[in-house]
């Protein structure tokens, strides 16, 4: 009725797919690789449960109060500490905003950065929130793409010199939805770039914890400090129902983003700030993280392992070094949407490549999610994708 | 550094003046009239407390996972009934959308119907979380004066006259910073005049339920239908640090609303819905209410009758019917900024009237918040402040 009365900027933002596709795989018959759900069996619910009492004990109710936009000084202090001891970043409270996940994160960075029309470099296949957030504030994305070890840095410095980019956005670790991370050298030459133009680098980076295999490599604010603005979340190692997850930036960005923060929802739940700090605080975090990544590297080899197996020689998967995900290119006259429905028949679910791209592109693509899948699962939904697959190409 | 990084909605959204203030306000020495802080010893502490068990017990662990963007079934149909019950609204679960507080509501609102330039009608004095929220999408404010029974509708004529307004923003019963309340005529004209306009009327209502005297006029819904789009929060009525409210829409505006809100924070705190849904259904909420109110009015009470004691007599002030603040207006010789720097030097704190004021304005105005501050506070405060204005009018 009133379709002039919207803001146009509503008709560029894009619907999640996946979302639409969850509904589906509410029913538990489905073998669904498709969402990007931690695996709940790993909630610390009783120790979250445990918590309630001291965060509500006493005379204090600040817990229950308004509070300040920047978050809960303790748990601030918490995360600038692990970011000094595990990273060896000189970071303190100050510089970090308790958000809403990663995702608000994202929407205040959309808020503080980008006006319409502005250049947005993004990874090729991106991140899917990271389209929907900054789609809000209509900016022109730049999509490059990503290659084994991380951007292709020689596409990167073309759009560099074709437009004036605001920012770059990159899950630098276990990327979502390809699986892949940058290497060391790829950072160092992505860093050379970035410091000599004028442009915040956004690493995104929720899986980063989780890593697998090998040894981390380093975050980009070493080199570019204040200009590289850095995301984290509680969602893959506490619990994504909690909400909360944090910005790092430098003090000038810093001050931008708390006045966007307030006008958005003024500041994050205080009951769960304190909780969750408490949660960390009471409890061993490296070692209930050590279990998770356990946990999620064999259900990762058991994909592998059940995709060399049952897939057609000629799709191929990227090899994450942690995270959730992998990504599987299909041979170009197989159509992932295609494969989609058919997947639906017999009651597996993924996610096409398709809604990752801003540009054309994903056909050939898919997003298999193992964190929430035990491995009787994983082999038998790997079995069935594969016989469609052989059974697509065949026909 | 990099001052053309940012965004030009960052120039224009207002720093709160009142966030500001109150880290002064944070000495326990000093009186403060200038929060809008609900009284934390009505905070329902131990019954949230018992909601954990509940919440968190057994197999369940839906609380902690990701969740749909709309919100926690349950508690939508608690909101909705709610609505069907005390007001007599026909409005089903599928019409709320849970938000972060109604600030996020605002937030929502904006990405949806905003954009630049756009003539948004506002009251005058207008909410100064409503301006801060829609700044950031850059409309052009239209704002409207305030009567003692609501909008002037004459001058809300002119506007539309000149201006094809996209919404109008009204906070609707004891307004902030008034505490001004639209009466039933004039919601009856206000309908008349927007029902020939394709104008969203935005009924932010966080105090409604906070009534001392009187029965409650009828929604705007009510005329309006869908365009009426009405804002709740449970930060008056249960504990702000929980952070829940909610947006009541139509379905086509929800469609909207729930891809911005997805955009925005996927969804909100899972864990506190379900807390705050355990807590409505366990406990007495009406009974709750009405000791909040009861404490409420007679602390209105008590500032009434101080500030007439105490205050010179050309100094004249709103008598709310319920929520939380009364306002000021000074003689044109006395300055509301003045009178600030002079009362925080004698320990008592305020907000002058000029950042509810998108034009010049303000400047003989002053909220008073009477919800956190108990009647000897109340008292000594209003004395202080009434000695100060005497001081300055004699000087």
């Amino acid at each position: 009725m009133m379709k002039k009365l919207y803001a146009t900027r509503m008709s560029t933002i894009p619907k999640s797919f996946i979302r639409e596709i969850l509904k589906v795989t509410e029913d538990p018959n489905v073998i669904s690789f498709a969402g990007g759900l931690p695996n709940p069996q790993f909630f610390p619910v009783k120790e979250i449960a445990a918590t309630i009492s001291e965060v509500l004990a006493g005379d204090d109710v600040s817990a229950l109060q308004y509070s300040t936009t920047e978050g809960y000084g303790p748990l601030r202090e918490y995360i600038a500490q692990r970011y000094r001891d595990k990273k060896g970043l000189d970071i303190s409270a100050d510089q970090i905003l308790i958000t809403n996940g990663s995702q608000q994160g994202l929407d205040l960075i959309g808020k503080v950065f980008i006006g319409k029309g502005d250049a947005v470099a993004i990874e090729r296949p991106a991140y899917l929130g990271a389209i929907q957030a900054f789609s809000v504030y209509e900016p022109m994305f730049c999509p490059v793409p990503l290659l084994e070890d991380g951007i292709d840095i020689g596409s990167l410095k073309d759009v560099f010199g074709r437009y004036c980019i605001r920012l770059f956005h990159t899950v630098i670790n276990f990327q979502n939805p390809s699986g892949i991370s940058y290497s060391q050298n790829k950072r160092e030459e992505l860093a050379e770039l970035l410091g000599r133009h004028d442009t915040v680098v956004v690493e995104d980076d929720p899986y980063g914890e989780l890593r697998f295999v090998g040894a981390a490599p380093q975050s980009m604010r070493n080199w570019l400090d204040g200009r590289a603005v850095l995301l984290g979340s509680f969602s893959k190692t506490i619990a994504p129902g909690l909400r909360l997850g944090w910005i790092c930036a430098g003090r000038e960005i810093m001050d931008r983003l708390v006045v966007a923060k307030q006008a958005s929802d003024l500041h994050s739940n205080s009951l769960c700030q304190r909780i969750v700090h408490r949660y960390l605080v009471n409890n061993d975090v490296d070692k209930h993280i050590a279990t998770i990544i356990a946990a999620y590297k064999k259900q990762r080899d058991a994909m592998m392992t059940a995709i060399e197996a049952n897939f057609p020689r000629e799709v191929s998967f990227t090899r994450p070094e942690g995270g959730m995900f992998l990504w599987i290119t299909l041979p170009e006259r197989l159509s992932s949407l295609e494969l989609f429905d058919r997947a639906i028949e017999e009651k597996v679910a993924f996610v096409p490549g398709t809604p990752f791209f801003v540009d054309r592109g994903g056909e050939n693509n898919m997003r298999l999610n193992y964190s929430n899948s035990d491995e009787d699962r994983i082999n038998e939904g790997i079995r069935r994708l594969g016989k469609i697959m052989k059974n697509l190409l065949a026909g």
